[in-house]
């Protein structure tokens, strides 16, 4: 296929710069509210191929973008190697079981070769619908990012536990980390096996670590996913808040780094090694008027540059964000001509 | 007086590196407990001089550091303004009132002159049972992290109110911006007229703005208060996650540059144009085995080299550290012959 986000992602020059939105887009749009009520449960919603296709469309619909990624959540993979998780609205995830020991890190299973199956069912539906027109983007969340809600158990400002769990038994953390990677590997090229045209690695919490502890507990276990990976697809790894590592995630064997919001971008073109860069509006900037989104999109992308670019913004879309002003966002972006 | 952290702020080279623990550094200690239940409320503990005196100086006999700072919270200049808080506990601060537009801002009062006087009498009694053998920091938030929680609330992960308000009502934004500044100045200025030091801004959610908002919104002011407060003593800016703004900060008219875990010590170093820095080790390295904490904590000292360096943890302390390892901490930083 010659799509021109997979060109993008593979460094080729491109004739305009494309443009998708963060995992759960669709979030803002009023039939994915239908969708999500009618789905009774937003763990139901994820876990039923026909619903969560439907909720991956949604967004290319409405918005016209270059890529459509897999509706799923990150906590999908904790929850294969058994621990299962809970959505609870206006919190977040909460883990029923955490791991504290040894003995739950052997307890705990790798995720084999045949994925996550309802996943891979949605990812099928939605490569058959999508027809070739764009392509499909499978994620997971980085090994540290799920090391640290299976040790923390529910999102924090500062995983103070799993933190703690580095610093006072970092072999185990490497036991657990290494079962993480695995799982992520086999995980992720089932994605591909059943459509997946490229992948992205989120790495949420990787702000809360000094750039040693990165190196450390990150790292490596992104290295290994993306060397494996990367003979297959191209891949994304958008590492949050991790400005001190850039050029620790510049040299992976990987294609395109995703960038926050916070991310200077002439710094993080100098780091990139010429790779191709993702991102990265504020997503708060979609709560400005028309004229105020079409102007700094713009300056956006003049930063960035013609080329080895795919806009998008620097984190999910906001709930309560008008589906106008993302339109706004992404003609900007196609109708743009340096 | 020849304060050795005086010495290190204003760029002497120095014997050794001093070492201070940020604010609240006594919540770890059985004594700050009880002294906390006799408050009755955090906030009676913050209003009573007395008692904030003593607060203030509890870590001083019990960890031997190189200065004290005055125990306070940053939210007393918004309530000083108008806007009163609650602190809840588990959650944090709450404001009752919030700032919504034109006439919310016009209600505000600047603080005066006279700065707020329960401060002042606290850092009087401080002051004299210091007895000038090391110097007292006083502190204020920066503005941008008041104004956030002056239109949010209360904290937050990402303030999306408070973004949304520097994105649709810039103008606003800056008057808001400017009161508080002219507030925050005064506040400073008493406190350094009763006997404050050096005074130390805490720009704690400078990371979630973009470089270009960081820019716009807090620079100007970290500006203003510094002009006026670096001619009578040194200023130490601490805006944590500010990556990206690191270049901006070194070339305040101020003395210290606070760095949190996250920042590149050699970058930082480059950047920061021969000023002072201070910082920065992960608060929850301290969970860590001694062996652990005065190995990492030599590591640190090593790569800010013996000068123009004030040691610190990257962050306050979280209250369930062990005193020991606090002790552990300090007594490194103290004994390293580099």
């Amino acid at each position: 296929m010659n799509y021109l986000l997979l060109r993008a992602a593979n460094g080729k020059k491109t004739e305009r710069t494309p443009v998708w939105l963060m995992r759960q887009a669709g979030r803002v749009l009023p039939e994915y509210r239908k969708l999500r009520l009618k789905a009774k449960s937003f763990k139901n919603l994820v876990q039923t191929p026909e619903l969560s296709a439907e909720a991956t469309l949604q967004p290319i619909s409405a918005f016209a973008v270059d890529a459509a990624i897999i509706f799923s959540d990150i906590l999908v993979v904790p929850e294969e190697m058994g621990l299962p998780y809970t959505m609870i609205e206006e919190k977040g995830p909460v883990l029923e079981k955490t791991i504290k020991n040894k003995k739950d890190i052997n307890r705990i299973k790798i995720i084999d070769e045949e994925g996550i199956s309802y996943v891979n069912t949605a990812i099928s539906i939605v490569k058959n619908e999508l027809n070739n027109r764009i392509p499909l983007i499978g994620f997971s969340g980085a090994p540290w990012t799920l090391f640290a809600y299976m040790i923390e158990g529910e999102g924090s400002k500062i995983f103070s536990n799993a933190k703690k769990f580095l610093y006072t038994q970092p072999a185990l953390a490497h036991d657990l980390l290494d079962k993480i990677s695995k799982s992520v590997i086999n995980y992720l090229v089932a994605q591909v096996k059943h459509g997946a045209g490229i992948v992205q690695l989120f790495d949420s919490w990787a702000g809360i670590l000094s750039p040693e502890q990165y190196q450390e507990f990150s790292i490596p276990y992104l290295e290994q996913i993306c060397k494996k990976l990367s003979t297959m697809v191209p891949v994304i790894v958008f590492a949050k808040g991790a400005f001190s590592s850039l050029s620790d995630i510049a040299i992976l064997p990987s294609s395109v780094i995703g960038l926050d919001w916070t991310m200077d971008i002439n710094l993080a073109r100098k780091w990139s090694k010429g790779k191709t860069l993702q991102g990265n509006l504020d997503p708060c900037l979609l709560y400005a008027d028309y004229k105020t989104i079409e102007k700094k999109t713009i300056e956006m992308l003049q930063r960035f540059g013609s080329h080895h670019h795919i806009a998008n913004l620097g984190h999910g879309l906001y709930p309560d964000t008008e589906v106008g002003k993302v339109k706004c966002f992404v003609e900007t972006v196609k109708g743009f001509k340096p």
